[in-house]
């Protein structure tokens, strides 16, 4: 079976069975394919008598979007595997348990959190999770700092760059966030009923300006290991409990990657509000929630980095300069603006939507959250280099839903 | 022979033999040892009858500086073989040719350039290069044009980041370029004369601010593939050719760093024509030249950079955005300036040193020339992110050298 080949249902029984001391000996184990099979094959394998279950997440050698085959490197399984065993070090309870890792069949077999949902859809469902925000700033805080210069050995930084080198995973985003959104690419997809909000995306060079700056801090910018894909369908999450899945797209980047990413996804929520709360009162009340969780997330995040850099900072000019550390977080909170900006946008225009919008029923009440996500998300571009305080992202986005 | 050792006399010769069509058959090769032994080996190879040689360049698993003994890996070999070879098809004509690479041996058998000398000797003999501006600007223009995202395949640009991540010849950089000089380090070196001088370095907060940002740069800035050691004694040349030499240091940083190491090491000069020139009217003279090819090196840089990214330019926003080409270049020409001034406040208080200062015998005029590069040096750190021009750096010199 050591060969490569996309598992069946029974073999992939028979490799979790031959775990050593992990379901009871001759349990009648059970399995079902829960990917969406457009990059992955998913494994839920359970045994009904001791209740034990785990999670088999083999990586398919190409990727299927929008109909298109594209073949892709089942290197990043060990990425993903790689990533995860060090998130687990560095910021532990926060990502699945990895059990084990086969190099030649691409496979990653970890914990089953199954009694957690994914925190799009709990959302959607306007479920609240007062543990998130802590949660998600510690596992930025710790997994980034600490894959940086300033919080781990420099030369050994080094050599976890070599490591973590993902060119195909890299291209994906440089297209799809920092490129098609831009001009008029046959890989962008949007409702026609806004034809002219994405046209007026293609014309702005303003914005086209703040863009490629943003692009090439993430084709050059090495300053720490990163999710590099760090939306809510990336996170699992109970009112208790957060986990965070599918480090795929790791690799060395911009610090603000990561962040922007949990704004722009808790942001296209805000904007989905259009719809998945009905009751003005109601869609007031959740969005202050979302834009409460923006600013907790950011100055926990801030707090927490500071902590760890102030207790464990291994870089000593950068340490003892004054001055230093403040001009750096800044410039974090800007280029986690920009890319959030970029990561709103590339979900209306782009490849790869959210359902937080894509699912609204009504076309009217779809297209006004579309515009709204896309003011934000252009202004959050336009203005990531003056930012100096979260409050801006937050009056910023308040006032294009106020319009 | 093949295990690793550091060659005879005898052997180099003998492997010299071997090389296929090179020596006639049967020559009577004589062969001499000429490196300095901190880092190298280094064999120059004749045959006086058909009057043809050669250079034999082997990396040892130490280097020595100052009588201490530091560990090195041999894999920079590797690296300089590599660096030298693509240098070889972007610059063509502007490295030497190798013949040969020997991984297990650590050895680069490559071009003789004896009828070169090192560019920092000539300059302090006085001697003009007129066509060293113009190659050292192909040069850099070339390699750092056609090794970015620019000018490459993004992806396959990512796997060249992967061979030449070089941890131990950084750390070398980081040490003593970015950290030493600004604090009471054992590695510094200086003359007593200039005690209070290297203090105010210690306590220049401002000035550890920018050196900061710009080691920052430096540890996480893969914009192209360096040369990473571009001072002039890294530079052979004739009043008509022009060979860059050594790129053991080769890593992806930033491209400013390249181009600052050449500007830092003509100001160098610049200093120490306090001495080398002993007629005030001609010291003016070969200062204005030192000054001039400053100016020719970055003006030609700049035009030829730009030149290469309008024919053969890859991104397609940075290509495409009105004002972003300008920005890019600006920000190279700060990123140059600081650089500049961090390798020439090194080269005075710093581990190591260069002759165009150390060698004037006389002390007065040896420390004159000391604070002068100083003076020159923290100016340019602390100045480099507000530069629009080379003429800057250019009058910054001259009034620094007219007090």
């Amino acid at each position: 079976m050591s060969a490569y080949h996309p598992l069946t249902e029974q073999e992939a029984i028979q490799i979790a069975g031959s775990l050593e001391g992990f379901f009871p000996a001759g349990a009648a184990l059970q399995c079902r394919e829960i990917g969406d099979g457009n990059l992955n094959l998913v494994f839920h394998i359970t045994d009904s008598i001791s209740g034990k279950s785990l999670i088999m997440k083999q990586a398919l050698p190409y990727a299927k979007v929008v109909g298109e085959s594209w073949p892709l490197t089942l290197d990043r399984a060990r990425i993903e595997s790689e990533k995860l065993l060090l998130e687990g070090k560095l910021a532990p309870g926060l990502v699945p348990v990895v059990y084990k890792y086969d190099a030649e069949l691409a496979l990653t077999v970890m914990e089953d959190l199954s009694d957690h949902i994914i925190m799009r859809q709990g959302l959607i469902a306007g479920t609240r999770y007062p543990k998130f925000a802590d949660d998600i700033s510690t596992f930025i805080a710790r997994t980034l700092f600490f894959t940086s210069d300033l919080g781990m050995n420099q030369q050994d930084k080094k050599m976890q760059v070599k490591a973590f080198i993902n060119p195909e995973l890299c291209k994906i985003t440089e297209d799809l966030i920092f490129d098609d959104p831009y001009t008029n690419s046959p890989n962008n997809s949007f409702d026609p009923a806004i034809q002219d909000a994405a046209e007026a995306l293609w014309q702005d060079n303003g914005l086209h300006f703040e863009v490629a700056l943003l692009r090439e801090k993430f084709l050059t910018n090495a300053q720490a290991l990163l999710h590099g894909d760090l939306h809510t369908g990336s996170v699992f999450v109970t009112p208790a409990s957060t986990k965070v899945i599918d480090p795929e797209f790791a690799y060395y980047g911009p610090i603000g990657f990561d962040i922007g990413a949990v704004i722009a996804n808790l942001l296209l929520n805000f904007a989905g509000q259009e719809h998945w709360t009905a009751d003005a009162d109601q869609r007031g009340d959740f969005r202050r929630y979302l834009t409460d969780t923006v600013r907790d997330v950011w100055n926990l995040f801030d707090k927490k980095f500071r902590a760890l850099w102030d207790e464990h900072g291994l870089d000593r000019i950068a340490s003892e300069t004054p001055g230093y550390k403040d001009y750096y977080m800044n410039r974090l909170l800007q280029d986690a603006v920009g890319f959030a900006g970029c990561k709103i946008v590339r979900r209306i225009v782009g490849l790869s939507h959210v359902i937080d919008i894509d699912r609204i029923p009504d076309a009217a009440v779809r297209e006004k959250a579309q515009r709204l996500a896309l003011t934000i998300g252009t202004s959050l571009i336009l203005n990531n280099r003056k930012t100096q305080s979260i409050e801006e992202v937050i009056e910023l986005a308040n006032s294009a839903a106020s319009k």
